[in-house]
């Protein structure tokens, strides 16, 4: 018996025709060739992807398992999201629902560093939501991001990140910004003895990625985001596991996440990968997610699974501090809030409308 | 007046909204914050993204122009598809239809190595369309591999590819595999004096990428296939200019074409960053490409743009010998066209079955 991985797709389908189709996918997500072709009976009996279930879930979709072979994704992520949804994330027809893995290809992965706890115990934070901000807009040089950051520090935030558009431009280059930003946080923490944590954003090629992240460590951080499915799969792994003191907070740009259920994406595979935090459009704001697909989202990655450290939901996209407390009623004190651009608005009130959200975080009484 | 870039979205939208729905697109993929709370007025007219046209495209849909700045994106493609496409990939009323780029900006990355014209030159083809199979089921092991290369190199096809999904699994290493099905068409070579041109498919993070390109040259090949999206497209174009005397092959796997029209991410975006050939499911097999869209395509990788060599097209996905007048009818001569599980179906009869393949592309008369 070879070791097997599930898919789980959504299919469009007339329920005359989802056998013959969900036999199709098993074949295009495994050899892609006809099987009356295939000669080695070992080939046929341990590669060929085989339809575990069909499940009829109404509206016209069913609900396919097909069980694929570990040994054909090794241990490269970009090959297992190959396997899983390469070739069908172009049929119009699938959607990539789930996936339910083996112990040992999740636990060759690692999951988070850090996880929830780490983030806390970083933060000096106990038990609560952790709070975040946003450094934008891009264009803005590295002078004065470095002092939102300190204005940010100052209203007590726990964490700083880039906004998902900074890299290494022109106008606020990578190793200027960090340096300018890291300096102002050192000197509100000798100030003020609250240390803010910044993260910046990781962008280009694998050597790129290398480069920037010495630069943070260089400048004292520990924590860094990045773009899991623009960096490409294989390149987030591989950074992650040469970084073992540093935390990653997973952004979802270009996830394209209407194909690939966000759930699986986010709090499963990019947790997987490494993920301590995982950031998503929250219902309510700019992004058209459900409060069902959010909770999805949190509990996948918060939930016991296989052993791995949590990594915490960040709920984001337009969120204001009038909805801190209906947050924390749907997420618990287990998430992490971001708001961006509604603190910025404040303009020369960023300081006090900082200590505002942090102060509304830390007297919310969860019920 | 900065340099600006041109994205073209299709938006869903009441015709009352579309304005405003449009300029917050606009914002989404440049600045993503309010606009009211940026004070710096360089940013506000040189950053912010502009709208600028709005079209009714009929069927409640939009087409909306946005200029967005060039010095957001830089000179890496991973920030290029991030403000085109990074967070509004996210929302489902968006797709990311075209792009117009500044010659600087196309000049910069540089496009195909050999293109079209330099695939038919090592192929010693001539004028007419290319040929090309596929090396598959993966479980396969690497001297069944080399075995099936000979066959498919005995029937005179100019073209052999790796199946996306043979990687460096354990039961056919990359190593050993491009050492096998070289060996076998030198031989082959030897014998008839026809050479195939193997193209092995190289997966992994930068550094796997850059291993198995250094084993692929010093087996004396000069041809590779990616899967720009499952690499990251800061990766891909890494590992082209890193090798300016290989011309590369690419995959759309995990292209998700359905929210980025393939035209533009497969005919220019690819073609930009250095695809000499561009792979796509055909219309009429087992995608469900339109014949339109299979002609953008096309078109769109040939076509005169910035002074780029041509990307060859590949329609793919379930051909047929018998399809081939019909696909030469469509596509004329500036094609290659790609025979996988339908040869291998003839198992013993392989070499015969590709020899008539070939034999039919060689013989068409154009129209």
């Amino acid at each position: 018996m070879p070791t097997r991985f599930t898919a789980v797709y959504h299919v469009r389908s007339d329920a005359s025709a989802i056998g013959q189709r969900a036999r199709a996918i098993a074949v295009e997500q495994s050899v892609e060739m006809p099987v009356s072709a295939i000669e080695d009976a070992q080939i046929l009996d341990d590669i060929v992807g085989k339809v575990e279930d069909i499940t009829d879930i109404g509206s016209g979709v069913f609900a396919v398992r097909i069980g694929l072979a570990a040994a054909t994704a090794g241990a490269d992520p970009g090959q297992l999201i190959n396997m899983l949804f390469g070739n069908s994330s172009l049929q119009d027809d699938v959607t990539l629902q789930d996936a339910e893995f083996p112990d040992a290809l999740v636990a060759g992965y690692g999951g988070p560093h850090l996880g929830l706890e780490g983030l806390r115990e970083r933060a000096g934070s106990g038990e609560r939501a952790l709070t975040c901000s946003t450094l934008k807009p891009q264009g803005m040089d590295h002078t004065h991001l470095g002092g939102l950051a300190e204005r940010f520090a100052r209203g007590g935030i726990d964490y700083i990140k880039d906004d998902h558009g900074l890299a290494d431009q022109d106008y606020s280059p990578f190793d200027a910004r960090v340096a300018a930003v890291a300096a102002a946080l050192r000197q509100v923490e000798k100030e003020t003895g609250h240390r803010a944590c910044y993260v910046p954003s990781l962008t280009g090629d694998l050597g790129a990625l290398r480069m920037q992240i010495a630069v943070a460590r260089n400048s004292g951080l520990d924590t860094v985001m990045v773009q899991p499915m623009i960096m490409g799969l294989s390149n987030f792994h591989r950074i992650v596991r040469e970084n073992p003191a540093v935390a990653f907070f997973a952004h979802p740009a270009l996830a394209g996440a209407s194909r690939i259920a966000p759930a699986l994406l986010f709090g499963k595979i990019f947790r997987m990968l490494g993920a301590d935090a995982i950031i998503f459009p929250n219902h309510g704001g700019r992004f058209g997610y459900s409060p069902q697909s959010c909770r999805a989202i949190a509990d996948t990655g918060l939930g016991d699974w296989h052993g791995l450290k949590s990594a915490v939901p960040v709920p984001a996209g337009g969120m204001t501090t009038k909805r801190v407390p209906e947050m924390l009623d749907f997420y618990g004190s287990r998430v992490m809030l971001l708001i961006g651009g509604a603190l910025l608005e404040a303009r020369e009130r960023l300081t006090q409308e900082t200590a505002a959200f942090v102060g509304t975080v830390k007297g919310y009484r969860y019920g």
